[in-house]
């Protein structure tokens, strides 16, 4: 596997142990991985929290030449919110681990200039489609829906 | 002034007080404000802790149907972080105070169906303009540009 994306993805799995959403993110810059992160909705009881937007709030203030060299991982499709914050940030590339299970705003993205690889890895796959049959309402509201749809 | 502007700009002063980015924002439901918040890139680190982002995140985990009902309101056209952030929450309207010192991707957010007013304040466009000219290197940060670009 990649071994960016088997980092998000064990960020992912530290998710699931702490009760939460598992999708897990980080940020590459050069050969580095210089942030880590993963939905916090539950933990924290945050709407903001999404796996993308905890890994670049771990990354701090850093200078659009750093996001300029910059890749940012996540084991699953960037929903609106977290495109739009790599968009802000002029990130050129992100790395995707699968979009079987759910899927972000890729046309527009890519249409922004960013370069979104979709890898469709089968344990990113296994990992949400588990998490989805297990808590539906939970992750209907990670993505802004209505708790009764599945 | 419109009273939930008046409140979001409220929310920004506060945030040039704390030597902040004078960004502020609220959500209202019904007719009810149920959250405030300001950019707090100085004051916490942060880099996605943008005025809307604090907003939403201070109004906690809500219901589709509570987001359906909403508007998001905020003294300066919403970047495209925020601006997906209201996408992902599917908030019908967003009203702003002003877009001339700054405009997010408002077409495409209209595009997505979201009624979008700009009131193009002149309290908000002072304070902003003022910030700028004050700290352009702050701002672009904020925005995701160099330093040097004013």
């Amino acid at each position: 596997m990649n071994p960016f994306l088997q980092a998000a993805l064990e960020e992912a799995r530290i998710g699931l142990t702490e009760q939460g959403i598992p999708i897990g993110s980080v940020l590459v810059i050069g050969d580095e991985i210089v942030a880590r992160g993963h939905n916090r909705r539950i933990q924290n009881g945050s709407a903001i929290l999404h796996a993308e937007m905890d890994c670049l709030e771990r990354a701090g203030r850093l200078t659009a030449a750093d996001y300029a060299q910059s890749t940012l991982v996540s084991t699953l499709s960037p929903c609106d919110m977290c495109s739009g914050a790599a968009l802000l940030y002029k990130i050129p590339r992100i790395l995707v681990g699968e979009n079987k299970t759910f899927q972000g705003p890729e046309a527009y993205v890519r249409s922004r200039g960013v370069e979104l690889t979709i890898l469709n890895d089968p344990n990113c796959i296994e990992l949400m489609t588990s998490f989805i049959q297990n808590s539906p309402s939970l992750w209907n509201e990670d993505i802004g829906l209505p708790p009764e749809l599945s």
